[in-house]
Formats: structure tokens, C-alpha cells, sequence
């Protein structure tokens, strides 16, 4: 499997919905962890659909931000496409937007990044094809994802920061 | 608004989602309530983006199939568009396929015909703009849809089965 | 199986529910696809009670109009009965009203026409009993039934129009 | 509205549906907290049907036994009438059964028993009709009603046991 | 197992929770049956504490009452703790508050005793250790626990009210 | 507010569940996306005892990692504290265990930090109290809380990474 090499495009998966009353907060905007749900589930599969695996696992949820707040009544998009892979593992950029058609805009509103491994029947971890970027976007996410990759492994307390060399270098310049 | 007119694949909206042990029936697929519920979210979205209006509302689902369950654990692609404007309504195509990334394959498991009447902030249905199909699967549907609306107002007892030309033809031969 | 013969009543099922504000769309109405959902519980089970089968799979939705908006807190009340029953299949008619006790009044929304097939522990289509309508309403129906079944064999071109009799007989007068 | 006198017919509410996988225990029957959530959703029916008034609050859940499981798959059928009003407050009966179509039983699987207070707009209490019960059963759940209404005021310490004459009764005897 | 003696804090369990939009009733209060939900879950994880059996199962829900509304946007704390074992049963006391961080107040909202069954692997009652209150609330509820459980079995027919001497003294004082 | 200081446990919030089946992956263990919603909805709850403010707002998932699989039936107990506030915003720990009553152990599963931005009633940022650590574990806590800030602040391009002092000394040794 591991000399196989696809795009991050290939992965791609859309998830537009909306956001009804039994899915808001307090504020009358989308809940936090409705939407966290939500993104977990369509980046799971932009992962099954770049590891071509049995089932993927959900690792750890990198970062999410939430920037602007979804109102009630949104017509939410999420995309989510594969960044990197590594042995076993891969990281996952999910896009949100605000889908407004009266304005005719998509409004930004906050992105995460998931990790997720690749199980075969026995649930063991297997071997995930590479990535190769291609647009310029991907190619930063993807240089990205391995400086993130060692500040996990760091905060995990399984790689010395000494020689998180690409991640290094972005404090010494 | 009337005289704008746009295509179907302007009002194209995408929901990928998974089948979880909690939206399946008893036969462990995915439980029909809860696709025709899924089917009625995404066409809706499409409707709202084809009108442009304030809010749309479920006038009718017209025809909903089930020829190929769903099972449990599947990633289920859900697509709408709008297939051909009336004066308020809109008529909105819902196409459903399993995507397989195992196999690499999508298996088309069904699809659902759903209306829509725009309506503005006081309730009271608004023009929408035009439909100009594009590809032949486009002019089939729209051709198609008006037959389905005339058949609609005979069974509804607001059009005399004689006045309905195009769908008289169908049995004439 | 075959043999036996049923009246539509005998498969009645009501299911009289909430409609709570999880439960709504953005015009604070009962939400589209939540209905189609109870729409779908509610004439599964006449279905099933109908055919004593192992297991009834929903085939198709053939029609559901939404007349009136189901405002939240109103009392709805889903009544389903079976209309004609085909060799392993059943069309089931659903009504539903809104139940309001301080005006004393039921008022009905809207109705939804769905077919079911019935199958057994091997998930093979089994057959059914026949239906003998009794009511004036029953009888209308279970005419209706077979118009609709014709169309539905048109539609997915298993039917060459010219041999749909009874529905034919609509368009010449 | 106190002169007003109806039977518990009059608030009879039925609330049939299927027990799907979402709504299951660990043993594979229906979770015990879904069963309470239906029994409180029909018998808040029931008790606003009797009561018309603007709404009812659910004051107790005076006893609901669970004697016998109900299995993922199951039909199951709800029954609430108000068994006795007290001035602003409706004691409920909910029975609940399996319905078998296969083996064409019906199994009674346990009961509830519920009390509402009705509210007006202002959410004050206000006044309900009286019961009158008809048939032997009604009359035997009408007289316990009272013994339950006492016993439930000397647990909250609101009545002195030596004044809870017909309940006294049954220690003396 | 019943030779071991463990204490009612010995099975605490504390369920935490919002009142999100979606869990609410018609005046905008935690819905009863949400509540009675909630006291379902943390009750059985209570008693599975104290049993230490492979499962628990709802025997019945002895009381529960409402006394004040829960609105929405609150957070909502229950707390559960067995009070007396029986043989293979075990009463559950769950006390609700709504925890008000700003004003800095605790608020009692209600409480509910539930009675759940041990079961093994075969579905077996199986014997539970006995219960030794300290605090003076806990030996009040154990106590009562003793006479509502009297109580619960004259209700099922299963014991003569002559017989239940610590509930029959609460009538003869 | 600002000169007012709490300790970590002033904010503690406690969360036991159960996972049942409708809750639950294709590999039969907690959902992903459920557990992240749960974790969302017990830390605002933290935020909210710490800030005494009318609403906090989800700002980031800053880090979940997924270490073991919560098998269905499990009980799950979640954890959350205050482990550094900043101006208007507060960083949250969530701890995560599996509660097994029958081999009596507490499985650790994982842990999230969540950051709230607290906002008064026209949804503007408001000052916090400030924390002060006391066990060894907080005071941990409180240290790295600032490391991830910085982080944050850099990954967002509003700190330059040769000014996050504390960060870059963990790089420099």
C-alpha cells in the first residue's frame, strides 16, 4: 500500500447541512460540540476515503478553532481533505464556512485539524498511502503537518524537542 | 427576481455523512426515516440557494425510492438540485449513492423528488428565478418535472386530466 | 398466506406525539424531515401488523403533501392504515391532523402515501394477505391504490403506459 | 370549568412506535430512560386533552414498574387516560404493551402513573374538570387515586397519616 | 457477595449537564421526560457501583417529583447514591440541583428513588452487598426505604398491608 | 472581577454517563464526535463556575487525544477544572476515565484542553478571575497553559515565536 501516492484532493468530502433549533446553544448559535461532531465524522471519512483501510480511528483533535459564531437557521459546508500522511496515520484539515445564499458569500468560519490511524479487521494499524500536494495551500498544510506532528510527539513526551528540527527552526530563525 | 434565470448546478449542495449504530433499523441499514429526513435537510439547502429567498418550506415529497439499503457503517453521498422553477415552487432531485473507497466504487441506492415553496419574512411565498438545464440528464429532469406537477395538481383535483397535455402524451402514444 | 383476507382497518396504528422545540425548523414549525420520519415509523408498523411478517422494508414514499405548518407545542396525531395490499407488497395511507383540545377541534395537515414490502429471516420478499376495504373512504382508496402502483411501474419504466388500463382510462374520458 | 365533568375516555391518547437500535439498553431491550420519556410525552397528552387548558406541567411520577422487557425490533404501544382530577392537578394511567402482530398478541409489559398540573398563560395553576369513571376499571383506578394523592402528601409531610382516612383503611382493615 | 457491607457514598455518582435548546419543553424548561432520562442513567450507574454486577436493570421508578422548573441554559447537577440493598435490589435516591455559578447558590429542584434489579451474565438476579448508612439523611433514607419498598409490594398485590409492620405504624402512631 | 483569585477545584464539574448504543462507532466504541460533544458541554460548565459570567463561549479545542476506546456499556466518567485564565479568556482541563465497578479500577482514556472567552449579556468579552494553582498537577498545568498560548498566538500569526519566551526555552535547553 505504502508505494501508493495520491492527492490531497482525492480525499475530499463535502458535508453542507443546517443548523435547526435542536442544535444550538444558549446564544442561538450552533453548538460547540454539535459542530465538533460534525467535523469529526466528515474528516473521518476524507481519512477513509485516502486510506482505503478497513476502518480509521480517531487519534486526537490537533485544533479547532471557533472564530465566528454559526447562527441559527445557517447553511453550514464543511470540507475536509487529507494534509499528510505518515506510517499508519493521517492528518486532516476540515474547512467550515457560513453558506449564505441571500448574500451570495461563504463566510469563513473556523477550520480543525483531526489525526486518525487506519485499522484493518483486527484492528491493527495499517500502512496509509502517501500524500503529494499540489496547490499551494496544500503544499503549506502539508509542511505544517509534520511541524505539528513533532510538537505532538513533544507534548506526548516521545520526542526531545532538540530534535524537532523543522520545528525547531521556526523559534531560532 | 422573475426574470433572472440560473442553472441547476448553481443550487448543487453535498451532504457525505456515515451511517452510526444509532440511525439504523432493525435489519442493522440505515433506517428510512432517517434518510428521507437527510434527503429533506440537503434539498432544502438546494432549494434556498436556487430562490435566494428567506426561507424555503417542504411543499410535497413527491417520490422517494429505496431499492438498495444502506448498511451500517457506510459513507452515504446525498446530492440535490433544483431540476425546474414554477412561479413560487421549486422542484429539487436528490440523488443518493453508497461511496465505497474500498472497492472505489459509488453505488447509486436511490432518489427522491421533494418541492419547495419560497417564502419571504412574513410568510407569504415568493417568485423565484428561472431554471435553464444544462446536460441532457438536466433537460430530462425538467422536461420530466412538469409532467410530475401536472400529475400532482390532477391528484390534488385542481387540473382536469384532459388539460394535461404533456402528460396526456404519455398515454396516447 | 395468500389466502387470507384483511380489512385496512385491522392494521390501523396511531402514534399521537409532541412537537417539542428539538423538534422544529426554522419558522418554529414542526421540522419536514422530522414528520417524515414519524410518518415512516407509524405506517411500518400497520405494515408489519397487516403482513405478520418477519420484517416490513420501507420500498418507496409515493406521496406526502405538507398542507399546513405544525406550529411548536401542538399535539399531532399519525393514523396509518394499510390501502390495498399487492403480492409482497403494501400501500400504507398515513394522515395526520393536529389534535388541538382547547379549541376541540382536529385538524388535518396532511397525508403520506407509503409502500412497504414484506420479507423473512432470509430478507426474501414473502407474500401477503389481500385487503377487502370496507368504507366508502377504504374503498376510494384501495382504487387509487392500483392508478398509483401503475404510474409507479410507469415511472420506473417497467410498465409501457399503453397497458396501464386503469390509469389510462384518467386521460381519455 | 369545575362544573365541566368528563369521563377518562375523553382524554384517551395512543402513542405506537418501533424500538430501533438508537433506543436500546446494553441488553438489547428498550432503555428504561426512553420508556419514562414516552410514558411523560403521551401522558402529558392525555392530561392536556382532559384539562384544555393552555398547558400541563408534569408535577410526579408517582410509580412505573418495569416488569417485563421490551426487545429492540418490538412494536410498542402506549395508552394514557387521566384517572382523577383534584382541583388544578390530573393523576395520569399510562399502560404499555407489546404489540405482537406475528403471534397476534398483545403483551402487557408495565404501567405508569403520572401527575400533571394545568397552567394557564401566566403559568398559574388553574382549575380542571372532574372525572367521572365508567367502567370497572376506571372506578377501581379512580378510588386508588385518592390513597396515592394521600400517601403522596404525607411523604412530602403536607398531611398527617391519621387523616388519610381511605388510605388508613388498608392497614386497619 | 452479601457478606460484603458497603456504603451509600460508596456508589455516588455525579451527572453534570447543560440545558441546551433542544432538551426543553413548550415554556422553555428542561422537559420532564429529558429529566427523568438523566435520573435513569446516573441512578443505574449508582447502583451498578454499589452491585459491582455485570448489569442493573430499571425495576421501577418509586417516585419522582417536579417542584421547581429547570430553565433553559442552566447547569443541572444530579447526584445519586443507593440507600439500601435488598436481596438482589437496590433502592436509588438521585437529588437535582441547578447549579447558579453567578448568583453562587445550589437550587433544589427535586428529587426521585428509583429500584433497580442485579443481573449476571445469563440475566440472573444475583445477590448485592448490603448497605450501612452513616450520615443522618442516609439512615433516614434507609429507613424509608424499608417502607416504600412494604409499600410497593401491598401495591403489586404481593403483601398483605397487615403484614407490613414499620409502614403500618406510620398509620397507628 | 480581575482581582478576585479561585483555585482550580472552585470550577471542578463532574460528568458520569453511560455509552449506549446509540452512542457508539462502527467498532463498537464511544463515538468520537459524542465523546467530544460531552467534553465540550462539562468544560464550559467549568468555565462558567470559574467566571461567574453570563455565557462562555467555546474559543478553541486546543488539543484531544484519543488513547483507548471506551467500549459500549461502559460508565464514563469526564472531569473538567480551570487551569489558567488570562484576561477574558480561561484555558480548561478535561480528564477522562473509564469507571469498571466490577474490577474496581479507573482507567484513565484520554484528556482535551477547550479555551472559553467569557461574555456578559450584549456577548462582549469580560474580565475573569484569576487562577491560583495548588497541587503539584495544576501547577503543571499552569505552566504549560502559558506555552500553549503562545503557541496558539503564533500558529494564528499575532506573536512572532522569537518573542514566546517560555516556549523557545523549551527548544534551546
Amino acid at each position: 500500500m505504502k508505494s501508493k501516492i495520491k492527492t490531497p484532493s482525492e480525499s475530499a468530502a463535502v458535508l453542507t447541512n443546517l443548523v435547526l433549533p435542536g442544535e444550538t446553544n444558549m446564544l442561538n448559535n450552533l453548538f460547540g460540540g454539535e459542530l465538533l461532531a460534525r467535523m469529526d465524522r466528515i474528516s473521518s471519512i476524507a481519512a477513509k476515503r485516502h486510506s482505503e483501510s478497513y476502518q480509521v480511528v480517531t487519534a486526537s483533535v490537533n485544533h479547532v478553532s471557533f472564530n465566528t459564531p454559526i447562527p441559527l437557521g445557517s447553511i453550514v459546508k464543511l470540507e475536509a481533505k487529507v494534509t499528510r500522511a505518515f506510517s499508519t496515520s493521517m492528518e486532516v484539515y476540515v474547512d467550515v464556512w457560513i453558506d449564505d445564499p441571500v448574500k451570495q458569500v461563504m463566510i469563513k468560519t473556523n477550520n480543525g485539524i483531526y489525526t486518525f490511524v487506519a485499522v484493518d479487521q483486527c484492528n491493527k494499524p495499517t500502512e496509509v498511502p502517501q500524500i503529494k500536494p499540489e496547490t499551494e495551500e496544500e503544499i503549506e498544510r502539508f509542511d505544517a503537518a509534520l511541524r505539528r506532528k513533532q510538537l505532538s510527539l513533544i507534548l506526548a513526551g516521545r520526542l526531545d524537542p532538540k530534535d524537532a528540527h523543522e520545528l525547531k527552526a521556526l523559534f531560532m530563525g
